[in-house]
């Protein structure tokens, strides 16, 4: 585990977060058309990464976003679950993102729109992530070559894909990458409240909210696909792992990586000194989230 | 000018527009910031353009992005200046609207982030918009090799700025595109109110909020440079308008179209019967938008 002490001297994401905190207080009853409208902005803190074409696509039977990096291997797949608490977020708010990443790890990125809560609840997510991978293995990629990746809610799919398909007894991703997990379906995080005065956006009655549109009152919120803090992750692939120090979620992510080492995964932790939820929303905008995307990069490439 | 018969199978742009004019009637107070949430949804309608880059950059102290299809003549500028009353819209909401419409001219294209209304009103936008023209000369690039294009409010700014080029006697673009453009300031058109029933988005009363933020009542809406209907076209360069024939700003073209033909401007003009409001929103979903950019291209080689 590493600490970093590196701050940025800007920080566009968490202005955007105090923006929509503004936003959610000024329209209380704001409906998810709204929500989504908004969310869609996660974006803006992110840089254009320069030499990355795109290309729409329907993979397993799931609309996405190819980002297609100048020069990058095609035959390594970052499989990317965009995050917005399983109902907001798409393909167009982490294009970008997506875009870096794949980028400083050499490879492309297919990012979903996978079916969103509350018109579709738990496990439609994890399914589609899992039709995506099995499509992408059937036209010839290699498993070991598919990153499951994703942030926040997303950053729970990337996980619960692995876990959904290490039930199944099928062949896993090589590794597995979540920025900010949100995993805990309980709603019930130390850091929900040790937290609360420095985080941006997340609050325990956002979550609530979101909980209720995946799980609604039927799904037990310790299912392990739905919440991974339960899930059995002997055999798993390596991981990465992030979180802000700052943030709300930040439990999430030291429970995740507790978790998977006990069970002798290898997992690498980095908590961020003085960043917000999913920092690398940043990337080309501040040091601390290009950093933090290229040290990723070097993980992946040692572990191949 | 042509007049088309085909409608397109599917509109997407119409759907979105039907969208936001239940939000906006669900919200009547919504405000600005939440406005231009909304609007940078603009971008739905259209495919992603394939085999196209982006690169933030700032010309003329204008920030914005370039979109460069691979292998563009990057000699051939696309100035382009979007739409949204002068207030919303961004370099996101267009970027791949400009995208398509640079790789079917072989050209590249810089959608500028002017400075928006209200916090600046008019003549700012028309400022940023010469400042990058300028800027693109003293850079090597050819005059004639630049075209003015935007939509909407961006339309009557790709017109404003030759006209303001031309007050100052400085060279001018070799050709001005408007789609959809809005021009009249005095909000007195007759088309306002015969195809208001067919309009999913535009009303009277909508217009009206974005004159008020942009012209404030110390600005004459009769001025040449934020209303074009009053502008001088002797001596203009060729130019290419269209409009939907059920929109309420069809006769913003049209009237546009009479008083450059009038003053011996070489003018185009295409009416899409049954469109909407800058129709080639919907390029990659739809035959008619995408013919329109292929007619748009054809126009584009024949003048050079």
């Amino acid at each position: 585990m590493t600490t970093q002490t590196t701050t940025g001297t800007q920080d566009k994401l968490r202005d955007l977060y105090t923006e929509w905190s503004q936003l959610m207080a000024d329209y209380p009853t704001m409906n998810m058309r709204l929500f989504r409208a908004v969310f869609d902005e996660w974006h803006q803190p992110t840089t254009e990464p320069e030499n990355v074409t795109y290309r729409e696509d329907v993979v397993g039977g799931v609309p996405g976003i190819w980002c297609l990096p100048e020069g990058a291997d095609e035959s390594q797949v970052l499989l990317y679950t965009h995050g917005g608490g399983f109902a907001v977020g798409s393909s167009f708010s982490h294009r970008k993102l997506a875009g870096h990443v794949a980028k400083a790890l050499g490879a492309v990125s297919f990012v979903l729109d996978y079916r969103r809560a509350p018109e579709h609840p738990h496990p439609a997510q994890v399914e589609d992530g899992v039709a995506v991978f099995e499509a992408l293995v059937d036209s010839g990629i290699d498993p070991k070559n598919i990153t499951t990746i994703g942030d926040s809610a997303g950053g729970n799919l990337a996980i619960a894909i692995a876990l959904s398909l290490k039930e199944q007894g099928k062949p896993l991703p090589g590794q597995v990458i979540a920025f900010s997990p949100w995993l805990n379906m309980e709603n019930d995080g130390k850091t929900l409240e040790t937290n609360l005065d420095t985080d941006a956006l997340i609050t325990p009655q956002l979550l609530e909210g979101m909980i209720a549109g995946v799980l609604g009152d039927k799904i037990d919120p310790t299912t392990p696909l739905a919440n991974p803090l339960y899930g059995d992750y002997e055999g798993f692939p390596r991981i990465y792992i992030n979180a802000g120090s700052v943030e709300c979620l930040r439990d999430n992510a030291e429970q995740l990586h507790e978790r998977a080492t006990a069970a002798g995964v290898d997992s690498t932790l980095n908590i961020a000194e003085g960043q917000q939820h999913v920092f690398t929303f940043n990337a080309g905008n501040s040091d601390v989230a290009d950093e933090e995307i290229a040290r990723l990069a070097d993980w992946y490439r040692q572990g191949r």
